[in-house]
């Protein structure tokens, strides 16, 4: 088993590339990305795995008769935990006031057409969504409902980004984030099995609760200013729109998600809808 | 009518009153709030007023043969417009890019009792809600679904500050936003009317989808890490809980506002569903 290394310089390689982890850049050439805190690390069980563990030294101190999970994990699979100065390793944070603990974790290698594997498939489709918090609160809320997984057009925000791991609250662990660089054709494949697409759009010809959302699914929701391209939208089986009485001329795009999921699980849930 | 000032000093008066708007207190003291950029000072027409716009001098000189709208209402009414050097007009504004508009608005006097004076009232409550944006996010939702109004408690956010303002995306200007020293004793007030409160609740009896939230509704949203106080929770006449069958611990509150707020609107529309 492995021991906690003391390290204190910011040339070390390991936390070169810790500090990498915050740059798109680095996420991608390493196939990493960081959990921050206490929360998020805890969320770090099979089949996730964290690949280094960085600690500051107060964290250390105070807590080195009773480490984490994660850090007992790491050393245990062979994996490196570093002890680092205080400043130091508030370089590697991206939040104001670190809780002390940071993990490097592998993102996992999962195929689009995985996540619709299960019977009755409910699948989120996000097009060029580019806030972090829209991206991760998506995630979180299509994880509550129990969705199955979560597809991103390349040109979405990094899911696995600080901001939209935070946002997530932990569900970036919990539910399939996989990115396609041909979500027109990915959707076809998923309509050759039987998966009907339906897409937010603000002049839906169907109005949300008139559409039957209880079969397989996928849900598109589009960029939080343009929405869908016009490319992708042609594709839906069905454009629905979100009943909006009131003055406001849209929704934002993580409520306008949370609408469509929520009314897709109130009709999955049909007679099981108190079970929960 | 007044005319465009030139105004290049930051100890001028007017200037000192813009920037003070930054700040709770500025807000507080002066009774006004600052709308930046020409979509949001586009929505401040009757009852609402600019009481002073300044303008960049890059902006004005682009525009002084077409001025916004915004800027000819508020000349007619005696008010100020002052154009300004860039350098100042930036320490004005919270933006990175400011557009070159920025206007100082009056707050509406409302008192809470105002916004339950329709018929069927659908109002949403706020208890100690934290984040800027989502109490911007969760106005522009209450907006879009037609609400009547949005009460908040004295701990919550203020809502006129620039990030609720932005992310409420001109909602602010649509449908009453009022603050309450005394929650409870406004939901009793209301509850005297025959509205019914309903407070969302993580471990809430009723699920959202078997509660009835088609009659005069006040619908109870809490803080974001907390929820909300057991003091006010007691007071609703249900607790409803939002069915979560996969593994998120809860949902982010503008979302959990979304899904109640919609669930509402569906069972009000009723037969109408597909009018909007």
């Amino acid at each position: 088993m492995n021991q906690v290394q003391m390290v204190t310089s910011a040339a070390n390689p390991r936390i070169r590339l810790l500090k990498s982890l915050q740059s798109v850049k680095g996420r991608r050439e390493s196939g990493l990305f960081p959990a921050e805190g206490l929360r998020l690390t805890g969320e770090i069980k099979a089949p996730w795995k964290a690949e280094t563990v960085a600690l500051s030294a107060s964290f250390y101190d105070a807590n080195r008769d009773a480490l984490p999970q994660v850090v007992t994990d790491t050393l245990q699979a062979g994996g490196d935990v570093l002890c680092v100065p205080d400043a130091l390793f508030g370089t590697l944070c991206e939040t104001q006031h670190p809780q002390g603990i940071l993990a490097a974790v592998r993102r996992p290698e999962m195929l689009p057409d995985d996540i619709a594997a299960g019977n009755n498939p409910f699948i989120i489709a996000l097009e060029n969504v580019q806030d972090p918090g829209n991206a991760g609160t998506i995630l979180r809320t299509a994880d509550a409902a129990g969705a199955d997984g979560i597809l991103l057009s390349k040109g979405c925000v990094d899911i696995f980004s600080p901001k939209a791991v935070r946002a997530s609250m932990g569900s970036v662990f919990h539910i399939p984030a996989v990115y396609t660089d041909d979500l027109r054709g990915t959707l076809r494949r998923l309509q050759k099995t039987g998966i009907r697409v339906f897409a937010a759009y603000l002049d839906g010809s169907r109005s949300l609760y008139d559409a039957d959302l209880s079969g397989g699914s996928v849900i598109l929701i589009g960029n939080e200013g343009s929405g869908l391209s016009a490319d992708v939208a042609e594709m839906a089986d069905e454009r629905i729109r979100i009943p909006q009485p009131g003055r406001a001329e849209s929704l934002n795009a993580s409520a306008a998600a949370a609408v469509i999921i929520y009314e897709a699980l109130r009709q999955r849930l049909g007679g099981e809808r108190n079970a929960y």
